[in-house]
């Protein structure tokens, strides 16, 4: 006979869980109705986005409640179906949290696709972290060839995906692990460039040598300590897609730290899109149709503008001086002849 | 007989500049080779970007030496012609700095392209600050119809320009400026929706109120205070051009802002892109093409991954404490049965 059990959020922790903040418990026999598959875990991935679900705290989804089963993502067997598109013994993917079983209809589960590779690859490199590596480099990171590409936890699922990426499209991969055995994996056997071993001292002196072209793309996954030290060594035009940042999924943001890491948290919660620009970059596509129209737009009173002029060069210190504190109304100009 | 004079940065300031970082001086009197042409200053362009380059510090571009001409644009008018191409009289555009006279190759210059409109505007709403709000809008800002767009400096070359394009696009305008007379022109003469008086009291609360829906681009060319306001109020997939930091660029940074200063600061120097997601966003577009090439890429030994597996449900909280403080080794998983 089968043990039913699932893991329950006990209590919301506070700083980094402890097992205080889960139950094992046992489950209600489940029953699948007519038109429903029995599954049977086989794998329960587990994902540092789990932490943020603990917390009752804006994220990007909401989070799971005091005596809910904790949430996320499974291989599973169907051992029962009783609907006719599937069959015992299928392996499939479904979102029923920590369980052992569950009982679904057919439109919560997916095929497990991963071609000639392992079911257990579903739930990470041909799963959700692979692909969370392989669409931030795609739509944001976007490596060049010769560009110098760094990520930290690089021996993790996503982390391991991002550099081995940034080798494949011609880039340099630096790496960021922690201890040694990590370390030579990921230079080993995942072939980065080079990697650090951030427990080591002197992060940033290091990454500063690994990367003596600067860097290029910076995939963010940790924040903290880290984002400190790659921050000075971003070139002009340096991408950094932000997918997670583990180092304040625990609430502990150091006092120093928290305007910065608001930022950054923000921009992960609500995707956004953050771009410094020169307007001279834009120059050589925009600039013809940015003098068509607004000439026109201006010409035609659907644009307004307004002048702010003073007389005389000798009078340009004090325009400037009081444009900068706003004393200025419109564009400042200083006629001088 | 005419003044040659000039402005030289005499010396450079910490903080707010006064009078004493200038000084007027009378210029060389400038002797066109031949093949060169003799400007006479009509406008000249004061601009907060200049503030940096009294600056010896790292920014976009390199800063003005102590003892030398400030440097920036102006409309100048050709009152002495060496060149076949230009006839005296004519108004064209140049870098000369600020100086009422230069002699100049003709590639030093440019046309004044104003259609219809004043020549003046050559350094405003048609020229670099009206082209910064331009393209800042229309390859990063996006606006669409019905999204809420903020700027501050509502009533300035760049600001002005913003509000308008975004009312032009069919977005809501919300427009910050000093003193009630801007905030009036804002409104009343410019069509913004809405407008704050940064002066009076309670930023947040009234950018709350003004902003009922969110803000969905936020165009920065202040920093300081307006970030941290903007920031809680920015919706999913908002975007943030960022084209100036005119709070900082006195080089006073409040101590508990230094850190999220340097990243914005970061931003705009390098034109960083800084771009947060969730990989679902774009599962549609390339979640195909992911699992194609992936797998086949695993499957041939191209790509490498790990996995980091425990035995037993009762053994998830445990791995997953774990790899939060990266004791995991690759994607962590749980076999269940």
């Amino acid at each position: 006979m089968e043990a039913y059990s699932q893991i329950i959020l006990a209590s919301r922790p506070k700083g980094p869980p402890t097992l205080r903040a889960f139950r094992l418990e046992t489950a209600p026999s489940p029953a699948p109705a007519e038109g429903q598959l029995l599954l049977k875990t086989t794998y329960r991935s587990l994902d540092p986005y789990m932490r943020g679900r603990m917390n009752d705290a804006e994220s990007y989804a909401p989070p799971v409640e005091v005596g809910g089963v904790m949430e996320g993502e499974v291989i599973a067997e169907v051992v029962q179906s009783r609907h006719p598109a599937y069959r015992g013994g299928e392996l499939v993917q479904a979102k029923i949290g920590w369980r052992t079983h569950a009982a679904v209809a057919p439109e919560q589960v997916e095929q497990v696709e991963t071609g000639n590779n392992p079911p257990s690859t579903a739930l990470g490199v041909l799963g959700m972290p692979g692909f969370t590596a392989y669409s931030g480099m795609k739509v944001i990171g976007q490596p060049r060839p010769g560009e110098t590409v760094v990520v930290a936890a690089a021996s993790g699922p996503v982390g391991s995906l991002v550099g081995q990426l940034a080798k494949l499209a011609g880039a340099r991969a630096v790496g960021i692990a922690g201890g040694s055995a990590k370390c030579a994996y990921v230079r080993d056997q995942l072939g980065f460039d080079a990697v650090i071993d951030y427990r080591a001292q002197g992060l940033a002196r290091a990454l500063a040598a690994a990367c003596p072209d600067g860097i290029d793309v910076y995939f963010e996954n940790v924040g903290g300590p880290i984002w400190e030290a790659v921050l000075p060594l971003l070139n002009r035009y340096a991408r950094v897609p932000v997918c997670g940042l583990v180092a304040y999924y625990n609430g502990e943001i150091p006092q120093d730290e928290t305007r910065i890491s608001r930022t950054m948290i923000t921009v992960l919660r609500r995707s956004l899109l953050i771009r410094g620009f020169i307007n001279t970059e834009f120059v050589p596509d925009h600039y013809e149709s940015f003098l068509k129209e607004l000439s026109s737009l201006v010409a035609y009173g659907k644009i307004h503008y307004r002048e702010d002029i003073t007389e005389g060069l000798a009078s340009a210190p004090e325009a400037f001086i009081g444009m900068l504190s706003g004393r200025n109304f419109g564009k400042t100009l200083v006629h001088v002849s």
